[in-house]
């Protein structure tokens, strides 16, 4: 062992071989973090305590691992959701290290449950990745996009022969000036599915370079698709599933904390709406993402795509029967196999759902899940301008009474 | 303990009484894991088995804990960086389950640091939070803006009564119709400091309340904040660092690459700039996204403002010597205080940077960080523009000699 | 007639009662003019002296007129045209009070005549209205949808039955909470056909009120259309023609004026994508509005479309043989009958490029007069970004020859 | 004159070279118009008998002149404004050829003026041109910043050389990668004042060059300015005026129209709040841009300049005595010196409103007329929305009816 931290030392080996040279990825693991012990100083032993098997997961979630990190896990709920497949009540696993934020999940569980829980529904699903070619000129990429939809059956062919449960829905084409991107859609079963739509992509931008070669591939990816970015394009067109959940708060429940229906709408409509129209943000709301990130660490999501993911809409209505309140998620990429979902905990997180896995049929464990997660992002949300516009009337009392 | 099941089962106890109850939060935390194991039928070991002590995490970064999430931690590295606080070579802990992510970040470093490292600038520092008032009318507004701006000492005396490292350096004021938002943005030290600006905005719109009272305050966060959400206003005007790296690769590094700088630069613009433009995207970038979340979960940073951190935008320039590459961060929000910061594995991470806690003198340490993490997505941005310009080449070749 | 004067003074006739009381709107519109005379003690002359016949123009064009503004029309040209439709060369009629503007245009046009012209091309032509409906909840947003789908062909009918040339092409729907966008689209002809779109939804509508009874119309434009506002939604989707043009600038064209392909592309990456991205701007052009609102007044079109129809994207590539260059709208709004193509000096100018009144067969002259507004706007954005590119090199040589 | 014709036709004698041949634009503009109608075969009549003299507006407004385009003048009012330089009954002149514009203006003219008027206040002014400078690297591009800052005085002594009213007020600094964009924001009196900031910002940029050679400009306009281009930079900074107007409209004049204050609100927040979020529109209103429009092209503004003037948010407040209702434009770019301000139909409209030529004090007549096109704006949008509130209770009556 000396021999290899020697050969380390001298970078006659690189840390990225241990793996190969060891045999053995926990054991690399450790020589990896030995070694940067010795070279910062650092002890990493909390990092090196974890229950993850390399020898399964490089190669497949991560390369050079010296360990884990560790986020809490706290629970809300129970949650009562209703929706096309998730029906019933669940306990929502939050990893989070923002202190409050699990608390104020549950708090609004507890509000949307009692008054009779979180209709929610996936109203578009698909996976985009939007290959960029460059014709010779414009008048090429017209034609260019013509033959692609008259050749669509053989492109299907081709990006399908890469996939068992990937289906290819559509493609959707764009030019600018003699530039051709073309968005493929794909329906990808209980994956989030941008691996498979990747590779799916590839195959079929292979396919049409054989068969069109004046149309030259710039990038596979040509950010239209759009992965880990916030975009116009998605919120409007979509990118994995689009859904939306409500609830309809009744008065007494409110009257109890002290507001009215008209309150929290205002606070709506003034912050979500006006405020974030004036910030010209993509998320007119309060804050989907603590949620959507809390949910994506505890279940092996990509947790990078909480940026597009977080996308949304709150929007309220005060009713004579009490505060009826709702949210757009137009752009929320998860899964239930794949990615990090196989990892321990990660596992067992999704587990709790009841939605670890291939579904029965498959699609249909992860339709579940986005019906929770969005029934949970309803939760949070609520709470959080049930909050606000508490203190705006505690704040509007204060200065009452101090005004005399 | 039978007992407490019972009372669980019947809700005479609810599980986020049980810290309470038991007088203790890591048993508190095993009761809540064994009654939902319990309720669901699922095992829980592996969320069991953490290293985090609730005793110290409840009631600051997690409630209702039943155990700790663990994602793989990467190295990539060592990577040069020229910073003004970061100087030398740095490994960076990626925490991450997307395979190819952190070999992707190794071989950008790998590159940079070739080349002569990254050279990274915070150049601008501080946080915001956007209290939203009411006036009863637009002429109000601007009276009420005046006076603030003539009130600017008092109420800065009012805000840092309760910090000791926040200082408010500004208010930007907003008006639409008879609303108005006061943009906040203070200097925090080495903390993220959205508490401390939270906390220090709350005292400063009391003491406006009290002598304004006429100014309704409608909601403390009014999203022109703007946290966590993607926006052009922290585009603009920036919330926590303001970054910029860059690195000038040389021509024979990617002539062994097989690559031009003229092929990468042509990627970079169709796909980062034409692309985002039209997707109307605010992510400029290929992937800035990865690198940041998987440092943020590795660090214990939070984890939701991946959404305006990953903001930003990739330039490049073909040079006679070589490649010119920028990444440019307008609001990466970063602490080494505070947070998730201080549990077990996010502190190593962050001692293996050589960051953790506060800096000599304060604030340094996040500064130094800021400079890291943008030295990281150059290098990780890098790459995949690389691997994406390598990849076009090959096609086109594939093509050429496909079509003879 | 003084008797009048006085009414008129003592408010027993209002100004717009004139039309009807004098049963002739040119003599009304003098009334007017003196009335206003009196009042503000301003001379109203020029606006006065006017060709347009009111009694034509009142109640389609105008209420309440008092005379006309003149601005003035120069040309630029001749400019070579290669469309689909339009293929010639052709004088454009520019309407504007900005010096330098038709200089510019006509010399762009100069150059991209000698170059073998400007390709055009339309790419996508559809009219937009989107009304917006409240349902209950969002479970009947989602069924009303579906219902929209299923009744296409009789929606279809109702909004069909209302006019001779429009056609429905196809619905767009929009779901955010309970609320429901439908967004109408419809080929009409050669109007711009903004009218026809509303009154064709209106019936629509109603329609759709009369069948689905719990669908209750908010507003029959939900500001999805979009009318008259930038958006990303028409930059995506489309509204009137989406059209690109395009032209090769010999390299030897340029190097007269003493520039290279590369220098003009630079400025176009740097300005046109790189500023505009950072600026958060929806026009990755130079001037595109300029020439739009030139031919614009000229013609009459509703120049507040000017809004919209001057979103768009300038694209270069530097070549062995040139400087390509293209221009991409995504939403030019133009017709040539209605609105105010019909009064004298705009329909001149509509003859002078041979597209006046409706065309064989209907629908040809719009798009004949599409491809002349993209290729004219190519010639103008041309000649500012090879002015730009030529005056950086002037001051880059200046400073050099200064720094001595 | 029939050699003149010949020499046309061979092109021996060029179009624009008719003015210095002739000597007299007058002529020129005939002798043009002559050779378009030979050309064409198209008589132009009615656009050559205008009142303007070329040999005034040449070289000053335009170039190639054959005649000028009449658009029909009608006026809404009197409208009551309340603001801090205009005070009084207006009559709004609007050229346009959209029916039913001036009707809808003055329609809202009364209403306003019935309850009291419109309060109006520009809350900042200045005219932004912001040159883009490449530097060698990042690390240049902040010590280039730095320069700046440390050389205001003498920058701002540079650029006002040029100009008699102009003055720097401030430099907002950006940087991207080693691009430099300097937003050099001027007072500009009473004269719109984008050639103004022009011709001084080139000043600026010489001295500037001069004095720091690294430093080199790629465009005068770096598209941040930012000049007929929508965009969120102009929409939080602001550029020419940003102004606010506003009402309170008494319940009982709704009443009378059949109309509750909620049902407006209702409108406003559903479709210029919520429809507008959604289409990623930088207008949140209803149609500021038609008003806008009118007003610019009857009073000699530069009417490209509507794209960016017409951005905007409509708030609405039901309250216990009426309907609360304002008008934020961000970016109204108006003056009475100038452009097309001395042309005679254009001066005419500018003394209707009192505001023609230069104020006294300089500045005061532009600040008055954008109080004025504010008011008008909100006369025009509050009518709209009002219709709109009807009819959906007309609609929603109907609905009720026919379903029984």
């Amino acid at each position: 062992m000396e021999e290899l931290a020697k050969k380390l030392e001298e970078g006659a080996v690189k840390l990225h071989e241990l793996d190969r040279i060891l045999g053995d990825s926990n054991r690399a693991a450790e020589e990896r973090r030995r070694y940067l012990e010795r070279k910062t100083g650092v002890r990493l032993d909390a990092i090196g305590r974890t229950v993850i098997d390399f020898n399964k997961a490089v190669g497949r979630n991560i390369e050079n691992p010296i360990g884990a990190a560790q986020i809490p896990i706290g629970v809300a709920g129970p949650l009562l959701v209703r929706g096309q497949y998730a029906n019933g009540e669940f306990y929502i696993p939050l990893a989070t290290t923002e202190g409050a934020l699990v608390a104020s999940v549950n708090r609004g569980a507890k509000i949307v449950t009692e008054s009779g829980g979180a209709r929610a529904r996936v109203i578009k699903d698909g996976m985009a990745r939007a290959p960029l070619f460059k014709l010779p000129s414009m008048i090429d990429a017209v034609d260019f996009v013509e033959w692609i939809r008259a050749h669509f059956e053989e492109i299907k062919r081709a990006a399908e022969s890469t996939t068992r449960h990937g289906r290819l829905k559509e493609i959707q084409p764009f030019i600018v000036g003699n530039n051709v991107w073309l968005r493929f859609v794909f329906e990808t079963g209980d994956a989030m599915g941008m691996n498979m739509a990747t590779i799916a992509s590839e195959a079929a931008a292979k396919f049409i370079q054989e068969n069109y070669p004046s149309a030259q591939l710039v990038a596979l990816s040509g950010n239209l698709c759009v992965d880990k970015k916030p975009s116009a394009v998605n919120f409007l067109l979509g990118r994995g599933k689009t859904v939306v959940a409500e609830a309809l708060i009744r008065r007494e429940v409110l009257s109890k904390m002290g507001v009215r229906p008209e309150d929290v709408h205002e606070v709506n409509v003034r912050k979500n709406l006006l405020g974030s129209a004036l910030a010209h943000s993509y998320g007119f709301n309060a804050h989907f993402a603590n949620i959507i990130t809390a949910i994506f660490i505890a279940t092996g999501q990509d947790v990078a795509q909480v940026v597009e993911s977080s996308m949304g809409i709150t929007w309220t209505e005060p009713r004579e029967d009490g505060l009826y309140v709702s949210v757009f998620l137009p752009s929320l990429e998860v899964g239930t196999v794949g990615g990090g979902t196989g990892l321990p905990t990660q596992r067992e997180a999704l587990e709790l759902l009841g939605v670890a896995g291939s579904g029965n049929p498959p699609g249909t464990n992860s339709l579940k899940f986005a019906e929770i997660v969005a029934a949970a992002v309803l939760a949070g949300e609520l709470n959080l301008i049930l909050a606000l516009a508490r203190n705006e009337l505690a704040r509007a009392h204060q200065a009452l009474g101090r005004s005399k």
